[in-house]
């Protein structure tokens, strides 16, 4: 049987979950591939630290560029992360004429234009379905699986650590910070939890995932990306009383005046299946014109979840390594001749329905005040609530749901309503998703 | 651009569903796939039928072999369905080295295997993602996407009538033979109901699922098959109070004695992503060594989803059609050389949990004695639930849930309750899946 080697740059939780699922699973992968697929080096900044995997078969190496020069190594799998050295490694392993595989989502989403072109003009693949949604083959049911459809959008669950901050909000009522707290101690948070809880992670898969959908090139810029910090377990109650879940969405779709990328906090009707996807697991829904909504869930994390979607990449260049045509998909799933700049929309041209909290005063005529601004604006309201203060001397809150309006509308109403005299605190806002 | 000539094999719903989104969709689909994909003709057996597609530029015949024969044709979707002449009319394509693209699961079921060595004889591709779960890319994420995993087992709701009956009847507590009605006036149901209600079409799907899975050849015959049409309102509102619902599951596991494959109504726990999925809608969850649970959710029938599939077959191979090294991912995932015959395990030997629903005399002691049998044979209770007679006269109702019990011990426990002076009618059994 023929012989893949596998060099890995990085053998942190990723990469020793890639060498301990080839090791367990080597037979049903030599069935599947055709191969016998040998890590036979992996590069790490300390190799004397102890490692999740046995490293006795492995040339262990502080010099990544030991790999890259080996001529013995087809795929080289980039599992560093972060942008350099990982980015000038990969470019350096494409010009060799080397297969490179990436869980890098930031490296994607900032440099892939880059990449993808350096890997179709080396005729070699560069593949990277680990960088969204860990072990769900998302990006293969994207370009390939829903290949006759025009994507109209897509909802995600792509950051685990937010995901489940939020479900424990949600079970057990607790605020923000102590779930935070709870969510490191357990390992699901970094001690620097910015990237998870301001959607910075979210918004690097958003922006591959909307490429992938519209056939354009990767715009990280431009993707607009509100965090989990500010969210209250008082508006997740209001919100389940009024029939909906809060998750962290990444949100992209093709409408008539462009591209949506945006990542927020979002009411979804708890009847969607979506809105049930709980804990730390990831779910994406795709909208296609023919096949209406589909959807993928699984574990968007973890050695292993992660190495199965590392491994099915290398197992798919395997499949091809005789071709001579390679890149018979395309990184993106469109000819790169094919992407198109699309105009992408500003957060204010977005409509959306949304959720509002206002805290009011709990006199005569604040209502009536409140909803002649909306309308004035032309915003309809879908449904409203009016929670009485629970002490002498608190605020009235005011719940109302709107129907789908343009942000910039939204944002004026709420100038004119929060100047009112009754009114002393900013409202808050959560964009409410339909989803269907 | 390279332009591919398809020829139709039947023109009915899928049929002219293919021609449709092919023509809405064709700009997007020749961004992906770098070809223009023409349906150049399509047999049917009455031609001046009105199709739900535009047939001006297509070449309309009753011959298939006409379409078999012409060398222009480089790809032959056969959406006729059933076993003859489909078989003969794909067998004689494959020979003339065009690929072939099916939905036609009973015939992959039945002749999978004689069919896929043709296919690879020829070096030619036969593909089915629309086979199973309609426009749900479960064939791809099973062959490609989980192809690091081995498989421990899968579950999927995988025949839309069925669960829209199921739906309806959790929904309004109406009885199978109502809802059945129902389903037919709303075109969800054929006049002859037998291969979705009793299981049968759901059989041919888990029957391909299995083999994906487990890399071994079809063996339709195997699968244990149990319909709908004896469930009651009854117990799928008494499987409601102990927290489940009722589904039409088809399921495949390994085990170290062998293969389950079978198809039966089934209790699932509510908080499961799959217990959620509703109406004609279908899903598959399929549990990898590495990856986990993963779950695939969409429609599974209809013109437009089905042949969002198909066409997603048709642009994997266009997007390959100049490769020498045709079937690059073998038809079942695994090498053809490599694919196993396993043991097969039958249903008396499967081990599951069970909701058992017993009509007894409202008398003392009849509880001890049930309880008592079920203790002689080794099962365990997990939940008991005695419900009082309604009318003075009917009979009380016994809800046990047991735990995992070999099925062989189970009915002979249950051949000694219903030997009880105090049981006049056979015992109530639906089997319970944790999917977990």
């Amino acid at each position: 049987m023929k012989v893949v080697k596998v060099g890995l740059l990085g053998l942190g939780t990723v990469g020793g979950g890639t060498v301990n699922v080839l090791t367990k699973n080597a037979q049903e992968i030599s069935r599947r591939s055709g191969c016998e697929i040998v890590v036979s080096s992996a590069s790490a900044r300390d190799i004397t630290r102890p490692r999740i995997c046995n490293t006795d078969t492995l040339h262990l190496t502080t010099d990544s560029q030991e790999i890259i020069n080996d001529p013995d190594v087809q795929i080289v799998v980039e599992l560093m992360g972060g942008i350099e050295p990982a980015k000038s490694l990969i470019l350096e392993a494409l010009s060799k004429g080397k297969h490179v595989v990436t869980a890098n989502k930031a490296l994607i989403a900032n440099h892939g234009n880059e990449l993808f072109v350096a890997a179709a003009e080396n005729k070699v693949t560069l593949a990277y379905e680990a960088a969204i949604a860990g072990g769900i083959p998302i990006v293969k049911a994207m370009r390939e699986g829903l290949s006759a459809n025009s994507i109209e959008w897509l909802a995600g669950i792509i950051n685990g650590t937010g995901n489940f901050i939020l479900t424990e909000m949600f079970e057990k009522g607790s605020v923000f910070s102590d779930v935070l707290k709870e969510a490191q101690e357990l390992g699901y948070a970094e001690a620097d939890p910015e990237y998870d809880v301001e959607g910075i992670d979210a918004a690097h898969k958003l922006c591959i995932l909307a490429s992938l959908a519209f056939g354009m090139p990767l715009n990280f810029e431009r993707v607009y990306t509100e965090g989990i910090s500010t969210v209250t377990p008082l508006d997740i109650a209001y919100a389940d009383e009024l029939g909906y879940r809060v998750k962290h969405l990444g949100v992209a779709r093709k409408t008539k005046m462009g591209v949506e990328m945006r990542v927020h906090p979002t009411l979804i009707p708890e009847k969607r299946l979506i809105a049930n996807v709980d804990g730390v697991m990831n779910a994406v829904v795709v909208k296609g014109n023919a096949v209406g909504p589909t959807l993928y869930y699984g574990a968007g994390a973890g050695a292993e979840a992660t190495a199965s979607a590392v491994i099915a990449d290398i197992i798919d260049i395997c499949r091809d390594l005789d071709t001579p045509t390679v890149n018979a998909v395309p990184a993106l799933g469109f000819a790169t001749s094919a992407l198109e700049e699309l105009p992408i929309l500003p957060i204010e041209s977005i409509t959306t329905a949304f959720y509002l909290r206002l805290s009011v005063e709990d006199k005569p005529g604040v209502m009536a005040a409140i909803t002649k601004i909306l309308a004035d604006h032309g915003i309809s309201i879908e449904a409203v609530q009016q929670k009485e203060p629970e002490q002498h001397g608190d605020k009235a809150q005011v719940i109302l749901l709107t129907d789908s309006v343009v942000e910039k509308s939204l944002i004026n109403a709420l100038t004119e309503i929060e100047s009112l005299d009754s009114i002393n605190q900013p409202a808050v806002r959560i964009r409410v998703e339909s989803l269907q």
